[in-house]
């Protein structure tokens, strides 16, 4: 039984769980490591105090799910199946008295509404409190995958870059940063890549168009890549062959607010002080109004993940967390500035697994 | 107000609902037009039987929504406030006395709970049956995208086989596919684009990745794309130089299979009619154990939705409905072949949205 099992296990006995029953993409993965989009069909990942853990999928699957998932059995349906017989039949098989469920938050109310109907004697707790733990702070192995989805998510940034020239379209050159990350291997974009150009990049959840890029243009790239099962998410902003005093003056405020940030990255710092300080230095500078999001996210099998990076979150920061720093500045219908690291927080300190140059950059080409 | 509105206004009148709450991405999209992944951020759309419709969402969304959503108005919440705290204001502000709250199905159980603490007086209905009525008929504006969608994805096939030659990899064409794609401004795939050479197709659910391409190969191709918030999705399977006499065989069932299905598709034939006839092509020309999955999945918004096209599904099919029809032949380490189109109903029988051909093709490069 491996360290995760272990941890769940424990906790499902502290809990007096009977089963612990996960749905959701990345516990499933999290659990046993096949990682795959079932659509609405149930892929369940399933957790005995006593027993061996239980997979049970779409027919179609299993061949990949025994590839992976060591641990326990897999139980296949067909798509005319009722996979909730099964599941029935392969836990009352393992527990005599099916008590307590653990499930996750965000299982859907028709699933919880199933395992009701098949288990009507069962009270449900939620099995968060401990995913969530065992999920913020990563492993060795969990940190050399980051890394990996980091250096891709540069090569990513130092493709587009490249590809910048006057009168390419925002898609013209997401397209090219897809097409050289999928050509080493990458499957799957960690959210929809964002390159916006000039103004579009003054709305900090604009899409990428067919606006075409000129002199003087912000062009503002975020993006990140799924690599193995994690993720990885960079923010930067370059200008094309010409910054003009005012975007120079947001950029050097946003590189401020992002370095100063990082620099209280460490153990026991409170997450909320990390903002605010962000945060400070961009009201210091007047921009206050124009950073309207948190400073960033927790970042492992999700690109969205604790902890989250919001100004009243005084949970103090440990070692082995990883989230993304990204302040930002957004003025309307003219420019935006967002620079956007990985940072790994360490026994003394931190490390960032992004590491393409953040100094205000003219392209010229 | 439009048709939606007024139909589901109709239903809420019929079930008493005195809100109607849709927090998934493709129900949000279908009564408000926006269309945003929120990660895990509440992006929420509320009808009510007397006041105009409300959205709720991040407050860095709120001009992106008012620039399509123009049936009611839109409130924001910052990354620190409490959004349902925001849904009970503005919610109180204009029903009365909230007894009953129709929800989706799939909303998950921590925001029900929160629905259940801000009203704890409410019972809560499912909401699905008028949203999937709704949109289980697509409309001629609908099917005009639909049809975008499909031709787009033909292209993609046209691409993947345009960049065929002996070496290639699977992730390479697959690089190539949505590159160009994306060129044209699809922003988004409809899931993930399936390449796979030789034994590999031999797997209904396997993954692209370094395998080489040979002579004598299948080449399966599964892809499909979101345009303007429509999915299309399309299988074609071609061979790499040469064709052994077994793959031609399975070529030729599933092909057969195919267009027995199609051509029973016309309203009133019970839908599982076409799983099964379908599967009974396989079953006598000795294929049946290879054939795991049901014959296909609505289309529309998502690229699985209603109606499912399994055997056991005797629904008749309507004008106005939108699937897919993909048999498929898979022996293990060997080979697979699908063949897949988008089909629509019309008054007197059907269209196919995709239309790449599917002549048995070998490749000459």
């Amino acid at each position: 039984m491996d360290k995760r099992h272990q941890m769940i296990r424990k906790w499902m006995e502290e809990n007096n769980a009977d089963v612990l029953f996960l749905q959701t993409r990345p516990n499933v993965f999290y659990t046993t490591g096949f990682d795959t989009d079932p659509h609405e069909r149930l892929v369940g990942s399933c957790l005995f105090r006593q027993n061996d853990p239980l997979v049970v999928c779409p027919g179609m699957e299993i061949n990949q799910v025994n590839e992976v998932f060591h641990k326990g059995s897999a139980a296949g349906y067909s798509d005319t199946d009722n996979p909730w017989e099964l599941l029935k039949k392969e836990w009352t098989s393992r527990v005599e008295n099916i008590r307590t469920i653990a499930v996750e938050r965000d299982i859907s109310w028709e699933r919880l509404k199933e395992l009701q109907r098949a288990f009507p004697e069962a009270s449900f707790i939620e099995a968060n409190p401990v995913l969530e733990q065992g999920r913020l702070l990563k492993t060795e192995e969990e940190v050399a995958l980051l890394k990996e989805a980091a250096a891709l998510a540069d090569f990513g940034v130092e493709t587009g870059i490249a590809n910048l020239r006057e009168g390419i379209t925002e898609m013209e050159v997401l397209a090219a940063i897809e097409y050289e990350l999928k050509k080493k291997g990458v499957r799957e974009m960690a959210f929809s890549t964002m390159v916006l150009f000039g103004e579009k990049a003054g709305d900090p959840h604009g899409n990428p168009g067919t606006r075409k890029l000129k002199k003087g243009d912000a062009v503002l790239f975020d993006l990140g890549v799924i690599w193995k099962g994690y993720a990885s998410d960079i923010t930067r902003t370059v200008f094309f062959n010409h910054v003009t005093d005012e975007n120079q003056a947001i950029y050097e405020t946003v590189l401020a607010a992002q370095k100063e940030a990082l620099s209280l990255c460490r153990p026991g710092t409170p997450i909320g002080k990390l903002d605010r300080t962000a945060r400070g230095v961009i009201s210091a500078r007047g921009y206050g109004e124009y950073f309207p999001h948190r400073l960033g996210h927790g970042l492992g099998i999700e690109v969205h993940e604790f902890p989250s990076m919001h100004a009243n979150n005084d949970d103090p920061l440990q070692e082995g967390m990883a989230f993304t720093i990204e302040p930002g500045v957004y003025i309307p219908n003219q420019a935006g500035v967002r620079i956007e690291d990985d940072v790994y927080i360490t026994s003394s300190g931190h490390v960032t697994f992004t590491s393409f140059p953040k100094e205000l950059q003219i392209v010229k080409a």
